[in-house]
């Protein structure tokens, strides 16, 4: 197995070197939805190639590569994931000639990333979203109860979590139309009509890939065996409209109108080499919650907004994955630990990513305080909640020795409200 | 058409006589999962009768009756749910010798329901539980908040309700493993155990027959047009492990662990006839919830439990859905009316259904109130909350002139915690 380059070119900032072979689902104008890698800004088609997985696991399973989700492959375990990816790497490695001098071959497995549309990576059944980084909880506490009450008294006991709507996430690109809905002015009966306070929410998300017979939880110390990757995600939320629905039952029509994720699952092999040390608990936890190895990662995240008057996008965030509270071991110990099950293709939010420095702030409700100061996006631009016609483009990455294992992007577009 | 009667024999208080004709999927000891019709205490198999639908639109469409679930055919919508009906109203009539006089289909066909196991009539891909009845709201609030305050600010604006989990949601017959979880002690930090307070909801839920776009809204005065028909359904529920997780983002595993349905999923067009006024609303509500017809619905409804050593279930609560305060119609076009898209498939739950009347109440948190009291199971057996043992049998009907129009019963037996 070649670490050492692959003979695909790779530019030096590429999200997508063979330390990394992220997987996606992808079309062309030529060719229907399919499974494949992203190496520089290549995709290798694991259709095409399915018969070079030869491996003792993959060998008799290589319809899995003809599927148009990631579901069935993900189903077969973490040791055929790690097949695959030895495969890969060998097959993209600089000495290995299979595919490297088989002309034929490559012209028919390679797409250039710029004629693909990307499609959902994942059949998602069902979706659910924590609340893991406590300097967002904090901001959000503190700007609504107040600094002595910011955290409830569950937050460091348990992951704080909800269900989501699985039917409306989308990937990458899709636009998203301004939600509609009810909303409460102080003093007055309720309104109807467009959302005025949409924002982002920066998350990272995992996907199951095997899951668990209802009634039987999953450890956290076994936990890893059933996360095959992540995914960068935009949590929309329409401020307004959570605000006055979501007491006691939680965020409902302020989430469910639209969650976007980046079109590429990077796979928890890939992230292992930028493992960091877990958040320290600042309580005992419960036994179920405990694991011995770290389960955090250094992923540098960032937001920007552009405009359609704007030449780029101006950034508004810098933040990091490391500033969670909660590993994923624990949210899915926590999610299991009553016996809920978990299937194959299930999708695991992190909640909003913020860390210390106000410039790390994941969503415009903290950027701009609740409305109380402006958002800079340069040349005399500001913003406090998302305008139509504002693309919201995320994006992270683990920086290597000399490469990046990255996410590419998670963009979407505010569409104007429909006229209702 | 024939609505006298059909050839196969019906019980005078049968839940399945020739004017309800709902929907399962069964299989036996020698028949793989298929479609079914509930007709007395038979299951008549559409699969075996496919080539008998021959109207108009399902003519080239009988495909959808070999397959595993109901999605396909509801898929299809509202015109050919008429039509199929109304094909197996005139099959199944006393008049109609197709099927009457063809002693060796009528073999093939019909299964006696005791034979038959029914496994989940739908795929249901995303589950969303509402809070309607505005009892059971005000039952829960005065424990939790006192009369004063019973009720939340935006309740009677709208229909308060929040995401469930669909990977969790079983037919009637299932076990349910008691969970366990972490629940607060007063004044002392949270423990990890089996729930001690496991309950019940009583309510019922509807199947989306054809879904809308994301991005588009289904209309309140449009949404029957989405609407398949219905099931009874009980919201297994954790109290204690509830009441310590579910501030601020709603209840999560308190609910998760299993919910369970009916698995006859009765037709719209079946209860049409049992149409009632709806609640008159007691503040102005916004036109995007207004419709213009009744869309409110008499089905008596009543729990029973059971444990190994009762020679019958004891009734504990006698309720309706017509104590909803807010309509499916309303529940749809407020889930929709921000763009979210809803799926063929899908299951919207009311919400426990409480009436007025103590004895109408639909959990045991009220029927015990909060363990002020007991509840009597006869022979001296009384019960505040569920035990092992406990099987909880629901079960639903509209009572017509000589027949009733049900949908059998809802059942599931609590089984111990696991030991972890």
């Amino acid at each position: 197995m070649s670490m050492n380059g692959s003979f695909v070119e790779v530019a030096e900032n590429s999200h997508f070197p063979i330390q990394n072979l992220p997987y996606g689902v992808f079309s062309t104008a030529n060719e229907g939805a399919q499974i494949g890698v992203a190496i520089g800004d290549q995709i290798l088609s694991l259709k095409k190639i399915s018969h070079l997985f030869n491996g003792p696991i993959l060998n008799s399973k290589q319809h899995v590569f003809g599927s148009v989700t990631l579901n069935d492959f993900m189903a077969l375990g973490v040791e055929a994931w790690h097949e695959a990816r030895q495969t890969l790497q060998n097959l993209l490695g600089n000495s290995c000639p299979t595919l490297r001098d088989d002309a034929e071959l490559r012209a028919s497995a390679f797409f250039d990333q710029s004629d693909a549309t990307m499609h959902l990576p994942v059949k998602i059944n069902d979706y659910t979203d924590f609340y893991s980084s406590v300097q967002h909880a904090t901001n959000i506490g503190t700007m609504f109860r107040g600094k002595e009450n910011a955290l409830m008294p569950n937050w460091k006991h348990l992951p704080v979590g909800y269900h989501g709507r699985a039917s409306s996430i989308v990937v990458s690109g899709t636009p998203i139309r301004r939600p509609s809905g009810q909303t409460k002015p102080e003093n007055s009966p309720p309104v109807f009509g467009p959302c005025r306070l949409l924002d982002f929410e920066l998350e990272m998300a995992f996907v199951v890939g095997v899951g668990n017979e209802l009634g039987t939880p999953i450890s956290a110390k076994e936990a890893h065996k059933h996360i095959f990757g992540m995914v960068v995600m935009n949590d929309w939320s329409a401020r307004d409209i959570q605000k006055w629905e979501y007491v006691p039952l939680g965020p409902f029509l302020g989430k469910n109108f639209g969650t976007t994720i980046s079109p590429w699952v990077v796979t928890m092999e890939a992230l292992a080499p930028f493992t960091v040390q877990d958040s320290p608990k600042d309580v005992e936890i419960l036994p179920y919650l405990k694991h011995d190895d770290n389960y955090t990662f250094d992923i540098a995240l960032s937001v920007a907004i552009q405009d359609e008057s704007m030449v780029e996008p101006a950034v508004v965030c810098n933040s990091n994955f490391k500033y969670m509270y909660w590993t994923m071991k624990q949210q899915l110990a926590h999610h299991t630990v009553n016996g809920c099950n978990t299937q194959t293709g299930d999708l695991y939010g992190s909640g909003t990513i913020s860390g210390e420095d106000e410039a790390s702030f994941g969503s415009m409700l903290e950027l701009c305080w609740k409305g109380t100061r402006n958002v800079e996006l340069g040349n005399g631009q500001t913003r406090k909640f998302l305008k139509d016609g504002d693309n919201v483009v995320m994006s992270g990455f683990c920086q290597g020795n000399g490469y990046r294992v990255g996410f590419g992007t998670c963009e979407g577009k505010v569409l104007p409200a429909l006229d209702l």
